[in-house]
């Protein structure tokens, strides 16, 4: 390694990192659009708790943990920290927003602390880490780039688990079986923030290539934000297409949860493909938010946000397509990117659900009916997120 | 090229594409905060499927119309693609905020599917591409560094277009000859989105420079940055200095209006100026605003965001400014750049004029003034942008 | 320097000048999600023309007087400036957001002509540029990198002189001696604002590096970047268990006060530090805010936003804390710093003093009570921040 690529690497690595820290008041932004006024600043509190928990629990543990040591060749160490650790906290923030509305501050921060430390360092020790399964029979041979399992199905698994421990929003579904819509309530927020996250995007696959120092490597950045960008386009497209023929209207918060979708499912690959072939992954993306975010309303697990359809679903997904379309094929296989998907999948949710349970029986994640009914804003913050507005119901 | 240029210039370009794109929620949030409550959700779903509908016409069509070819030995062809890419949403953003509040969503983006497909292609063929008007009569010889014309020009004149053919928001101007004046309803996001707007700026004419892996490149991208900055500054003060004189008030949606102004005037030559010119453009560029603004409201042509005073007024000033005050002069001369405007400002009117037209007798531009009542939310996309808010109006 | 060098450190310098200039809606949004609804235009008028009248200030008359030449080897000129001309409203934003809700639009426009063209470039110049003290007994050795005293403890103590000449707000304190509690009216835009914030500091202090096209500077420039970010955290979480063991909530308003406190105290020495020391002197800059910010108001200096103990106090720590931790100890000097803060001190405060006495008799400082009552979106913009939202108070 010459000083060029060092220097250039570490340049690079500081400016994805910049983007990826964007995805923090990015998730923020969104979820305090999607939720109703009484718990927006429970959802800010909680998002920026994550951010500075997450972090320091991954600076001072989770990063030996998932890397063995700090050292680094390529580029400085303090960047090529910085550029996990802006990752950390987004695992969590996927999870946190699917349960939003009714979680409890503290507990989930007791849950912060161990992802960050233990759960998610263990993901990243056996996907892009120093490896401890190396040699064993469970030595995943799966290709994630940026973490569509590694990241996203992990959060998706975490908050699948959370949903089943701390149940539906009160009065969410009502005993004769319907749903109670309960609809978001800043729809500005909700753009802002899903366009900082499809920006920060950017930066979370392109810095993920690892280097841009070199022809080959400048090249597989620019296709790999070529092809973020795409999938997330046709994600947006297919939902806005489906929306419409069936209710003659355009729902932006679906429209933007396709295109997360089809975000989400490049992002395991996205240095693999052509150009055209994104198009197909983000349309099975954002079909797929469409379909599922009924589904998983009708097995009543409560998910303001579609986090499960949008992370969860298509971290499979993403996944999967790897091993279906990628053309370089020397290393990857559909079976080892199935196995991959089972063997963290299985990881992620059994150690969330264990020691989400735990934390549960310390203190209750769910926050009571009486708190939920005059929203966490007041129990948990103390602050009403627009005081001086009426409100209308 | 060096590997060295192709390296740097391919990171550099992404740098530039991604600050481009933080004016996609830049523009989605200027318009946002503009319009009244009932018509924000719709704002947004044309912002957000603007973005998506420009950027796939072009990846598919348009970037091969313009450009003939996506070979590069520059940089990246992906980056190089990704940085034209960023520019075409913004064509329409600019048409679309000015018939706000009355224009419907599906006929719309089929004028965007037009636009980013064939258009502004051929606005750019002509302009800074492949250039089939080469050798004859129409040559263009018009020095545009970043579309004050190619871009803003031809934004507006689609816009003059749309909104001659659409019409005024209902109840805008009564019979009597009164304006009825509308009041934005966020000023938050208004200064959010100028702001996002500015710094994206600086990706769009500094990476316009293409280059920056000289020592004469870099100085030449530094200077571009400081020049667009500077006339933004003074766009935004001779607004504040005219409107305080007219009405002992600061009226911070015109001023932003104003640096945005500046910011349109310098696009044509900001590599061309010493570091004091942009501060004349941007003060004719921001007193141009203030002037305007009334004007075409005595016309009756209705613009609530004042993109005709902004971009299409400004683009014809910043291009003749290249001619006026331009220093390097080799091939710059003021005929030349109001040949430029001419020819593709008629080319713009005339076309975008047809095809609205078109498009209007197969599906009408506009709302009925029953939805604009009720709000382009509702009939829309069936979401209210602040449902839990009351209203005072 | 070489090519390398020139071209690189250009390029890292643009990067990091538009990281600070996102700070400018950073501050906008804080403030505006602090104050109430009826000052939120007349508050982002006052950050935008501050950016608008301070940089273009510091560009006609201040830098000059600060560094004495344009020239620059090591980069473009250009760029050197940018960097530069991004700080200059910092220290007026810092000011001007602890006298909000009360101050006038005009005055505080003369003061920030003063600050941006002489007080602040004399700060400048005997601090980091040309030095008109050197040699003298007055001669400062401070290290400051980025700005703890020459920015943040500047722009303290000119807020400090502010508040002592306009006073607290209308009806703020009771003859009785209470304080009047006055929330916040927007908690989402005080988060975002707080990140943009945050976001920008990663350019602010790693861009005062000055380079990054050497190994060594490059690792500066991360561990810079680590350590800017560490602080922060800190600060954010220990306000979250201080306000928590007090009030048993989350304030997620004083837990990004206890952020930028972190941050603010980390920014005079962010490149001397271990990567674990952050940590205690985020701890110590969010403490202060928790301490200091009742302590302020017992005496009666009302500061809406915090800024008093969130820069002029952390402004002070910070440049004691590279007194106290600072490793390569050279030239560095408990007493240097000392000295330094107090020289700096006593001449922004004083200088600060007289001139706003200056200006106050002039026109005064302070709005009326009626005016305050009214709010100052009324007497000083004529526009609204939410025409549309009923208000409950």
């Amino acid at each position: 390694m010459s000083d060029f690529n060092y220097i250039i690497d570490t340049f690079f690595a500081l400016f994805a990192m910049t983007l990826i820290i964007v995805m923090v008041p990015g998730f923020a932004m969104l979820e305090a659009g999607l939720v109703r006024t009484k718990n927006v600043s429970a959802v800010l509190t909680v998002n920026t708790l994550i951010y500075a928990i997450a972090s320091m629990g991954f600076l001072l543990i989770g990063y030996t943990v998932a890397f063995g040591s700090w050292d680094n060749d390529n580029m400085s160490k303090w960047a090529a920290f910085l550029f996990q650790m802006a990752f950390v906290g987004k695992v969590i923030n996927i999870m946190s927003g699917g349960v939003s509305e009714r979680v409890k501050v503290i507990p989930l921060m007791l849950f912060t602390v161990i992802v960050s430390t233990l759960l998610y360092p263990i993901v990243v020790n056996i996907s892009w880490g120093a490896d401890f399964l190396k040699g064993t029979f469970l030595d995943l041979h799966m290709y994630d780039l940026a973490g569509s399992t590694v990241i996203h199905s992990t959060g998706g698994w975490a908050l699948l688990a959370a949903i089943m421990i701390i149940g539906p929003r009160r009065n969410r579904y009502t005993k004769d079986g319907k749903i109670n819509v309960i609809p978001a309530s800043n729809i500005p927020l909700v753009v802002l923030g899903a366009f900082l996250l499809w920006i920060g995007w950017f930066g979370f696959n392109g810095g993920s290539v690892g280097s841009i120092s070199s022809k080959e490597s400048a090249d597989t950045v620019a296709l790999t934000i070529l092809n973020t960008n795409t999938a997330g386009l046709a994600g947006a497209l297919v939902v806005a297409v489906l929306g419409y023929l069936r209710y003659k209207k355009f729902d932006i918060t679906m429209i933007l949860n396709g295109a997360l979708g089809g975000l989400v499912a490049i992002t395991a690959g996205p240095d693999l493909y052509d150009i055209y072939t994104p198009i197909i992954i983000g349309i099975v993306g954002g079909a797929l938010v469409e379909l599922m975010v009924p589904i998983f309303d009708k097995f009543r697990l409560d998910d303001p946000v579609g986090a499960l359809s949008v992370h969860l679903v298509n971290g499979i997904w993403g996944t999967l397509a790897v091993g279906i379309f990628a053309s370089n094929g020397d290393d990857i296989t559909l079976w080892g990117q199935i196995k991959g998907i089972i063997v963290i999948g299985l990881f992620a949710f059994i150690s969330s659900y264990i020691i989400l349970s735990i934390i549960n029986k310390l203190m209750p994640l769910r926050a009571t009916d009486e708190e939920q009914l005059e929203g966490l804003d007041y129990s948990e913050c103390g602050i009403e997120a627009y005081p001086e507005f009426k409100k209308s119901i």
